[in-house]
């Protein structure tokens, strides 16, 4: 079987906004087993609602409205569908009681617009919402001779996320032959995209029962892969066999085989050594620390460290000698190592982080230019210093900069 | 007339890829004065292609397809457009010769799949691609007694963009009455969503050729105008009398009325006070340092500062008496104030600021629940301490507490 998701209201058709119902959705029909063909988005108007719903029960098996069952004249979902089937509309008294209770619990007074979130569609089973007020509704019949599913979500995506796992995954399962989806992610740092696809495409084509998707950030790519079978275990095994294969291709660039972010795996081998971090950021100004601060339970493996914008703070912060910023430019080789070794000093961490460069607009020399950065690692084995002249904007080159240095605590500790 | 766009490839209906081209072009869409009625997601399948072109037809006046417009067999836009209009599809060796010579050009070999991008429907307008090797189409004609418009644009944003600025937008001013959009956006720091709505929904609703659009993020809501006119100034005059009646009414909860992010206007106000500003963060982890150095230029006004996630560097970076953390805890009023003093001091700026708080999971009790953050800022006329419960997540908690601690700033300058 077959789904497609028709996302409803004008506000999607804005260059504002953007559906993002239809991706989980895709997922979880995906791990049901069933293909999505086809996404739209349509406005919160009648005559168009009716042809897509139309169009769809030729095309597709399952189709999922998201969105269109407020209270307001605008919400037009409902009708649509029951006329597009050429079924009736009527309101549903036990519901409109539950809408009412729902009101009063809370202490609202329920406007009579509501009461037309209580219509619902001829056959159609009601799924309680328990977190708003419209329910969803599941029409099932046949179209084209073809068994059909048509449901109704709200838009909100907390309730449509609740009730397409109260309500409708175990439903649709029930209809479906068993199917598990199974799925891995391999991430990778500071590879190119095509230099990665060039290596592994060779590999993971030989497994043609698996699904793979590359994508791309500054500096960092994710793998996935999928694969259906008629058991969990078969599935799994279908996908850990090719992801193994390109990890062995890849190697130590792979940081993470489980979907956990780089600032997880640097945090969980900092745990395992006992080992803590500080940072001295000048071109990337907090990002390094603000990447790590921002998985939780960090306060266990980071200290902190200094943002050290001006040189009198990359002297009086993190003890930069004032005579080597003078002699060397204050992006340099020596100043990311001194930036480096006085933040581990000055804060008594095992390893300790400097970062230096120019991440532009303005700044650049031809000796010194845009996206040039120094990333050093202090420890008491030494301090590594790399040297790299990244591509793109302020953004983009602060980005990858922060994934070179977390990479590299990553490599140190493995 | 009105437009629909149509997104092609089967990478866009699996769950990690979303159609971004679209909100692009319904923002160009707009400003010519066409409405997007119809948005659509299309897998790399010629049947079900054919059918979507087809409907589209039935339906509106412009279509624009974006992608499958590449080398591989997949892509077949070109082929279903054509098979839907009833048209030939025939090798342009004028086109090819341009392919030939862009892959010469870069010294590469072009190999015989790329031959296909060559065909072009009958009657279509090539539209040549300066960045890649698929050029564009227009074909127009004339179905269900109405003038129709079908573009092909390439998938690649900076290709499409591109594409569509240099062959399209013009060509498309041309068949379309004089139409001027007007915009402008007002953004709004600390005020919830449904507190900034009912102030302002009375306001803007008296202005009815006034489209008016309310996006909210942690901490920051943006309102976007749009209206249009026949001459740009009549446009204009419309939105800048609805957004000057609801910047009135919001008075100085607005800080920016011509997009300017909060980072941008922070360092705004900085630069004109001739001021300059620390932080010494411990929940928000660097992320205000990250923010204000995310604007190009920073370093003219913010001189750097510390991250303080454990007690003792809250003591040693930024000053704080150990004993005051003893007596009130990391995450009290006196502390918060104390960072803010002590950053200041240390690196000689104008303002300091200091952040403490609990951004959880873990960490929080029932005195100091999680979401407690307290914002301080320092000048020379004393510190003021903002204490706020933030709801949300960890990432949400140090959103609102980073946008707090700027608007603070931007409030004390202005």
């Amino acid at each position: 079987m077959n789904a497609e998701i028709i996302a409803v209201g004008s506000e999607l058709l804005t260059p504002f906004r953007t559906d993002t119902n239809s991706l989980y959705l895709t997922d979880q029909l995906n791990q049901l087993g069933v293909e999505v063909v086809f996404k739209s988005v349509v406005g919160d108007d009648l005559k168009r609602l009716v042809a897509a719903a139309q169009h769809s029960i030729f095309r597709s098996d399952i189709i999922i409205f998201s969105g269109g069952l407020g209270p307001t004249e605008d919400d037009l979902t409902r009708e649509a569908v029951a006329e597009a089937l050429g079924l009736s509309l009527r309101r549903n008294e036990e519901v409109l009681a539950a809408i009412e209770r729902r009101f009063a619990l809370h202490g609202w007074k329920m406007s009579t617009n509501n009461a037309k979130q209580a219509d619902v569609i001829e056959g159609a089973i009601v799924l309680p919402n328990a977190n708003g007020t419209a329910p969803g509704q599941w029409v099932s019949g046949k179209y084209e001779n073809r068994e059909c599913i048509v449901i109704l979500l709200p838009g909100p995506p907390h309730e449509l996320k609740a009730l397409f796992e109260s309500e409708c995954r175990e439903r649709l399962r029930a209809k479906l032959p068993p199917a598990f989806l199974a799925t891995r992610i391999l991430r990778i740092a500071m590879l190119g995209e095509s230099h990665v696809d060039a290596r592994v495409s060779p590999i993971y084509k030989r497994f043609c029962h698996v699904q793979t998707t590359i994508l791309a950030g500054a500096g960092e790519i994710e793998l996935h892969f999928r694969s259906s079978g008629e058991t969990m275990e078969a599935a799994q095994a279908c996908v850990d066999e090719a992801a193994d294969a390109v990890e062995e291709e890849l190697d130590d660039a792979v940081y993470s085989r489980d979907g956990q972010s780089l600032e997880q795996i640097v945090g969980y081998w900092l745990q395992m050594r006992g080992a803590t971090l500080a940072v001295a950021e000048s071109c990337t100004g907090g990002l390094v620390a603000e990447r790590i601060t921002s998985a939780a339970g960090s306060s266990r493996y980071f200290v902190g460290g200094a943002i050290v914008y001006s040189n009198a703070l990359k002297t009086d912060l993190a003890g930069v000698p004032a005579g080597m910023i003078e002699r060397h430019g204050a992006v340099s080789r020596e100043v990311a190592a001194a930036l480096a070794e006085g933040i581990r000093y000055r804060c008594e961490s095992t390893l300790g982080i400097g970062i230096t460069g120019v991440a532009g607009p303005a700044g650049g020399t031809d000796a010194k230019p845009v996206g040039l950065v120094f990333h050093a690692l202090a420890s008491d084995s030494g301090t590594e210093v790399i040297e790299r002249h990244f591509p793109g904007d302020r953004k983009r080159i602060r980005r990858f900069a922060s994934t070179l240095a977390l990479d590299m605590v990553r490599k140190k500790l493995m």
